[in-house]
């Protein structure tokens, strides 16, 4: 029997300072890690109303207790700030190796404070930190910044997680990338590490990390690589973009900024064809048999580069059938870009299908667009916005702003055709079909993200993601909004929430059982299923504490309009939700997670529930 | 995977129709049975404000879904009805070897109505029922009735549930009991079979019972009786009584109607001193290997009949020590009047005590109490009460109406001494100590009981019984009524009213992760300890509305005054909750479960959370 606490790395950019905190493992226990920890420091730390670009904001990178132990899905963790995007809390996550290795190098998290006068790096190796030069990195692809910094370092083995020049120039999506092609693409953190003048933070570590039982830990692998394999070996063959043509076949594929459900050209971007042409490799993250990422290769005229991967589904969506384009070249390239520069190729996607949106209707005109003809399926005007996006170039530096700041800039009624919640771009998944999804992006903290999200497919086919949580009645309907979905989605967002937490991926089906094994094993903490929804809970509880503080209200819970409006050919042909349904749906989660049911704001009773009530004074002090 | 749910069987005595229900499994996965089903039938099925007593009333007899399968403990079951003792709701569990015959007779529950005409008992054998005359066996011993209806019925293998000469007299405090030593002891449900003219219920059953997985079960059986066997032997060596000299030198045993922690004559009724002298053998429940039942046999003057068992700790302290008394074989005398004629130890003992108090401090004369020299530890005393109790004669006619209303009807500020909450009588455990506990007995809806609450010597010595639910800090002293041991309470009841839904004995130490196994295995259903413990939660909250219907309010959830006064001598010196302690306590309490902090109301959100909004709309419509 041992526990799980370890070190925290705080960083002061701006005095060079560098220290190290071991909070004890009542702490790590009640918080566990990765989102948890994220929004616990950034509640405490950060004071109300700050400039998510100025040197206050602080960006905490956190692994959780499963990362870096040799089980699938275990090199997910998370990073925070407060989000320029959103002006709310900001986290998201990413796979990879960098997390095992932080882990290795005997840290569970940094936290960045601060500005660097000058471009810096950070260097961690085997418990020690230093902030080292980083002229010769600025203004670099992600690609040429990792060799510069292993040939400085003279270690190939070094994990660099960076921003990009998307970061460098406060894209306000842009991301953070480990491994070149790992994402944490939401919420802007790329920007905020800009901001600091934080290029990398590279990460190379030896130690061994205590773990209570190894050879359950072993069993679990063990059984996830071989017993599981039919669960996970069609994900490995297509990829995450896999369900493309069944999306198109129920009206839930993105398309040309969300006015369609069904895509024409879906066949030529399917994660089929992507097998089938332009895939050269497959490529894994820490430990993880499944192999779910893609590498592509292309000739002319892109010439797309395997070194920056290949599209994820929502990569596929975003750049792909939301901007109307069926030419998969080009969106593997634009996906060499967003990896490269550093941008979250969903709100960069969307911010490009809005201005075509906006340009299709005739808001926009070929000389507000740098003379770009931007009608959907313009594959050049896609790739040179992603450029001009990444270098605040014409106007991509309108667009660098996201859509709801670009709609306000242009006016004229533009904001339609931003599809975002608390301005962040909504993800490639329909909420007139997954209405519960609909109104997670709508309750997300973190504006509309489907990693901190629950997807109503789940609900359709079988009861199983709920039905050991004690919620009967058998499968239900995606297009519902009734009580009973919402009790459902009110008790596995915090289930989702606990997988942020803990430091696990969404796409290995570990399930409850074996989640809670998994977390035995490696901490010895004697946890159950109630435990971790309720650090699940916490986590989401302190994110809506964030965000009270900066004024958020039930107001900013809203989904864009033209999700009430229904499709009016295809299979869900007059199928929406209505605002009175989704506000209804809103209201009843409020009550059933214990918020006040009219405005949002978390009971007392709640917060001294799960101990966090310092959360609520914080939040309403 | 095979699912878990049977037949339900209904009885109206007026009409004498029978007929089963199937209410599917739905329902009982949302309320898995024992006090659950209790709650929900009466709940939906009673009006508000009937007579107790009166016709309107019903009795439910509830299985939970581990009855009768072969693992120690799951010989426990529940009964309810609305109490006559407190008018809110009432139920009580039970072990013994009646629930497994009714399981294997085809039934989970049973619900009566009405009134028989005339005497009567009910005879349930393999999926059949009828109502029987019961001329024979009214006015008679709980032994006779068994000889009786076991002879007249030619099977001596029949198990017979009945309420004893108490409860035809309703007494208020009158039990059930079955198989003649297994009393459903509070509520006062006896004297609801009594007014309905229902002096036993007899079953037996030789059917099969379903079993998702018999080997898991045998498993686990084998290994509570072997591996686990350190942690009950004690148990069985002593009985309950065996920790009556470390309650005394704790200051914590009830002593002379709760003035006193400590007790002179301790070790003379210890378990200790049982085992040495009147013990002749051991009893257990149905495949329970514990055998922590007492069988005493003693000569003259008071012939002690084994066939009534021996006397638990709750009788040791409310005959023995609660009245002053240490003379061990008059004790067990009062078991065997207790278990002949159908009457709840701790009622009767703590009415008795409280009389003597009264006595003893000169509210009371001789002359009141039919010449009896009723001062603490005169066992005749004590006896004598319990025939006059039982059978209404003297004085007992008032003492059957229980602590509270001999109070009431005795005025001269006597109420100060009935040691109850809600009208029910205060078990053996000292609230000044155990202060979680004390709380405890003033939440709960049905008044002071130990099988509703938890006790705080749990968090004395480890954090075992709640650090796998997420609560962390380590033990905590008994003497302290904090918010972390608000917040552990708040998740100890509901778990300790799943025990008592799913049918498991409080003493045998399943823990979480085995009981969770036990309902998978039973069941086959993919259950959490999530789900365990919000069945357990929903059946407090529908217990929590029965009461709201009934028009009680927070100010019914209070202890007796004289739990604020310390004690003068002893280690307890000095120790004791403030008022003002106790009652930030109970707001903290109600805040943290989801109840309007200030009324103790369940918000709308909580029951939607759980499912039973209807509860709500039954106790406010």
């Amino acid at each position: 029997m041992m526990g799980c606490a370890g070190k925290i790395l705080r960083v002061n950019l701006s005095s060079g300072t560098i220290s190290v905190e071991e909070p004890g493992e009542a702490f790590y226990r009640q918080y566990f890690g990765g989102t948890g920890f994220v929004a616990y420091y950034l509640l405490k730390e950060l004071p109300k109303g700050i400039d998510p670009l100025g040197p206050e904001n602080k960006v905490v990178f956190a692994l959780g207790p499963l990362t870096g132990h040799p089980v699938a899905g275990a090199g997910r963790n998370s990073v925070g700030a407060k989000s320029p995007l959103t002006g709310g809390i900001g986290f998201s996550e990413a796979g990879g190796f960098w997390g095992a290795e932080l882990k290795k190098a005997g840290f569970d998290a940094i936290i960045i404070e601060g500005k660097a006068e000058k471009p810096s790096y950070l260097w961690i190796h085997d418990g020690q930190a230093e902030i080292r030069d980083g002229s010769n990195i600025w203004g670099k692809t992600t690609g040429e910044v990792e060799d510069v910094i292993r040939a400085e370092l003279g270690d190939d083995r070094i994990r660099v997680a960076q921003c990009g020049i998307a970061g460098e120039n406060r894209v306000r999506y842009a991301c953070v990338l480990n491994d070149i092609t790992h994402a944490y693409g939401r919420s802007g953190i790329g920007a905020v590490m800009g901001s600091k003048n934080l290029k990398a933070v590279a990460v190379r570590g030896t130690q061994n990390m205590p773990v209570a039982d190894p050879a359950k830990l072993q069993e679990l692998a063990r059984w996830m690589a071989t017993d599981n394999k039919p669960n996970w070996e069609g994900m490995k063959d297509t990829g995450t973009a896999g369900g493309v043509v069944s999306l198109h076949a129920s009206s839930a594929l993105p398309t040309k900024n969300f006015r369609f459900g069904q895509f024409e050209g879906h066949q030529k971007i399917s994660g089929q064809t992507m097998r089938d042409t332009v895939l050269v490799s497959r490529d894994n993250c820490y430990a993880c048999p499944i192999f779910c990422k893609r590498v592509v290769k292309t000739g002319e005229p892109h010439n797309v580069n395997p070194r920056y991967g290949g599209p994820e589904y929502e990569t596929i969506g975003s750049l792909g059938s939301t901007c109307g384009l069926d030419d998969l070249e080009a969106i593997c390239k634009g996906n060499e870009l967003c990896n490269a520069y550093g941008m979250d190729t969903i709100s960069a996607g969307v911010t490009i299908s809005f201005a075509m949106e906006c340009y299709e209707t005739g808001l926009l005109t070929k000389d507000d667009l740098d003379g770009l003809d931007a009608r959907f399926g313009n594959a050049e005007a896609m790739l040179s916005l992603l450029e001009k996006i990444a270098r605040r170039q014409g106007v991509g530096d309108v667009l660098a702003e996201g859509s709801l700041r670009a709609a306000r800039k242009w006016g004229k009624g533009s904001e339609i055709y931003a599809m975002q919640v608390k301005g962040q771009e909504i993800p490639m998944h329909e909420p007139r079909l997954k209405m519960a999804l609909g109104v997670g992006y709508a309750l997300s903290p973190t504006g509309a993200d489907h990693c901190h999200n629950v997807h109503d497919t789940a609900f359709v086919k079988s009861s199983s993601s709920y039905e050991d949580l004690g919620i009967g009645g058998g499968p239900i309907p995606a297009a519902d909004l009734g009580e009973r979905k919402i009790r459902i989605l009110s008790q596995l967002l915090p289930n989702r929430h606990f997988g942020n937490c803990v430091g696990l991926c969404n796409f290995v089906g570990w399930g409850n059982d074996k989640t809670l094994e998994l977390v035995r094993a490696a901490t010895g903490w004697k946890s159950t299923i109630f435990e971790l929804l309720k650090v699940g809970e916490r986590a989401l509880n302190l994110a809506k504490c964030f965000n009270l503080r900066e004024g958020f209200t039930q107001k900013d819970d809203v989904l864009p309009k033209r999700f009430y409006e229904p499709f009016l050919t295809g299979p869900l042909t007059g199928v929406a939700p209505t605002p009175e349904q989704v506000e209804e749906a809103k209201r009843n989660y409020y009550a059933m997670v214990g918020w006040d049911r009219e405005t949002g704001v978390p009971l007392r009773g709640k917060m001294k529930e799960l101990d966090i009530e310092w959360a609520l004074d914080a939040a309403t002090g």
